[in-house]
């Protein structure tokens, strides 16, 4: 027999009767033949609640406590999905996450899987049931309830399916999967068939809010197939996997954005080692991520070190690098926070040239100014006016035809 | 350092300000010197609102499911109690009934303490901390989670109490403690002082809710004083020992009573052997719980034979007898459904003559009809008219002068 994981999200199991419909495809799934493990997210704004009344009782709650409430989450689930399965007449069996073996290490609140010990799964699965895990969260040593952090179930889910052994990880969302572009900016969008694991990992990182990238990283390590599709219609979605075939991959497949980009230039450094250093260190001990950074080249012994973050760690960013600009002789440090980035991502653009300047021609058509330019193997992202985004992706989905695939 | 348990129930502790206001209490016992383990119930509604869940996804909800479904409100409770005394700066800690040891058979929604290993309890007192423990569930043997029932939480507090040697187990609830009648039927009720375990005892079974009998007869068992008191006053309360002094236990104590009692009369009855187990066998089967048997003297080898269930229950114990009394030739079958039950009670009773008549009398001066009565060493009840039962809880509490105490 087939074993089958899946994923349903929070909006997919919001209330009573979306999570009949949910036990409805599950038992269909069942039906067909196979064995069924499902990872619950816990209902519609649940967690919301749970985090609002924490913060009633504490400014800083505790971490450990915070999992332990969170975890309750998708507990309930698991048991109305598998009373809903009862009640239609099928064998299931509700496990928390520390019932399912799932152990982590201890850090709160965005703890790693170190191991799956699914004897119990296995143990249940073998009696017949349909085996609903608890998504979100794991056990430590000292039998201690962590979270997973974010994008935690889609992660429980895919590190079920590489210890089971399973056939496929199906992620129901309210989305049909994985868009060539953002829908909401570029109406001719499609949603795509199939997609490499290293395009959907540019693509969670880079804007695409479907799947985390730690869960696309897991598929890939242990091959497991990720199907990307909606709970409320029948849409065949996404199946993100390794085996893409060659003519899809030679193109560019998605053009991703993010309008959360804030930039900071410390102008005028002197150019000597440990100028760079001196500036990412303390930022990094103050938790906060640098996404890009590009250093212009030296005139005259003299640079300037460019750098963007998230909007939302701008202004802490700059209390930190005021006063180190300072003490390394920079001439100023100045920032920007209306910026976005847009990128091109493809497998396809590996082994092609051509693909950066038909992007770059692209932006310069509509007068659009590029600040920053960053590239990985697979993805070429550019940073511009926030403002010129949606009239970039629109443009780019366009000059790669993406809609005519 | 002296080691006290205690309990705060669901509406003390139904929003965050309560919560608050609980975690301020528990700070004041660590400041008095005490090593302090909670028990927290759910959050007021809680537990209805997940079992109306429940009822939507299916008429008769999986007993494991749901057990597991309800622990996730005492959970939530002991979390935010947590969070709250470390937001005042006191060092605590959350744990499941799982971790608190708390082990049970594997009877689901009524499942029997077997057996407590405290250690994670003790290590965690000895760290300094103050324990929170998720009232009203247990594990089995093969770690599923279980619920304890009706006065579940309070039988984890005793329980606990016992297990960890503690000097007191104190109940704090929406009531000031243990009254000598309903003050809603008797102005001039008052809170008692003390009270015997037996006397608390037949106090639970017939008519006081304010604590479950599972927890009194722990409390006796282990000689564990048990303090009901309110969470939302500086009272008192009354405190449930085995060491009430002699002049306090020479008298009547407290006055109960129920209005939901159902009578059923199997009359003309031939009297031989095998006719009760012929009808309370088949009762018992269907799991109605028969509270007092009468039998009448035989004349020429007929009787009547008279029993009490629960109102709710009657309806179908009615269904049960019918058949059976036409089978073993009875004239006919019965029933009333708007009786009451109202009880004198107080160990004094047990050695001293004159209780029953001063009751009967009593209610006799009022032209109150006694239709049946049974007595233990401690309790005398009497079963009369629904309608009657407050005038004779005023006339008994006048008669036995409980509120010159």
């Amino acid at each position: 027999m087939t074993l089958i994981v899946q994923k349903y999200g929070g909006t997919s199991v919001a209330n009573a009767e979306r999570i009949k419909n949910v036990a409805r495809r599950i038992a269909r799934t069942r039906d067909q033949g196979n064995q069924v493990v499902v990872v619950a997210s816990a209902m519609g704004d649940t967690t919301d609640e749970l985090l609002q009344l924490a913060y009633q009782l504490s400014e800083k709650p505790d971490s450990r406590e915070l999992d332990v409430l969170l975890s309750t989450g998708e507990v309930v689930t698991s048991t109305l999905l598998a009373m809903a399965l009862h009640s239609m007449g099928y064998p299931a069996i509700s496990l928390s996450g520390a019932q399912a073996g799932i152990r982590t290490d201890s850090v709160y609140s965005r703890a790693r899987i170190l191991q799956i010990e699914p004897r119990r799964v296995v143990r249940e699965l073998d009696k017949g049931n349909i085996v609903i895990v608890a998504g979100f969260q794991g056990i430590t040593e000292d039998l201690d309830i962590t979270t997973l952090g974010r994008g935690g179930s889609d992660t429980t889910a895919v590190a079920l399916a590489a210890s089971l052994g399973a056939e496929v990880c199906q992620i129901y969302t309210d989305v049909e999967g994985v868009y060539s572009a953002d829908p909401r900016l570029v109406p001719e969008a499609q949603c795509l068939g199939e997609i490499h694991y290293e395009e959907m990992l540019e693509l969670a990182t880079y804007g695409a809010r479907v799947l985390h990238p730690r869960a696309v990283e897991l598929g890939e390590l242990f091959h497991i197939p990720i199907l990307v599709a909606s709970s409320f219609t029948e849409n065949p979605g996404t199946l993100i996997h390794g085996g893409v075939s060659m003519e899809v991959r030679n193109k560019v497949r998605s053009i991703a954005y993010d309008l959360n980009v804030g930039k900071i230039t410390v102008v005028g450094v002197p150019d000597r080692p440990g100028i760079a250093a001196a500036i990412f260190s303390p930022l990094a001990k103050a938790g906060i991520n640098v996404d890009t950074i590009v250093q212009n080249a030296s005139i005259q012994g003299i640079t300037d070190l460019t750098f963007t973050v998230v909007k939302s760690d701008l202004a802490r960013a700059i209390e930190v690098v005021k006063p180190l600009a300072a003490q390394i002789g920079a001439r100023e440090c100045a920032s920007d926070e209306k910026l976005g980035a847009v990128s091109i991502i493809g497998t396809g653009m590996q082994n092609t040239p051509g693909f950066a300047a038909r992007m770059f021609s692209t932006l310069s058509e509509k007068n659009i100014n590029i600040q920053l330019i960053t590239t990985s193997e697979i993805r070429i992202t550019c940073i511009i006016n926030a403002a010129e985004v949606q009239e970039a992706v629109r443009a780019l989905h366009r000059a790669f035809e993406i809609e005519e695939e």
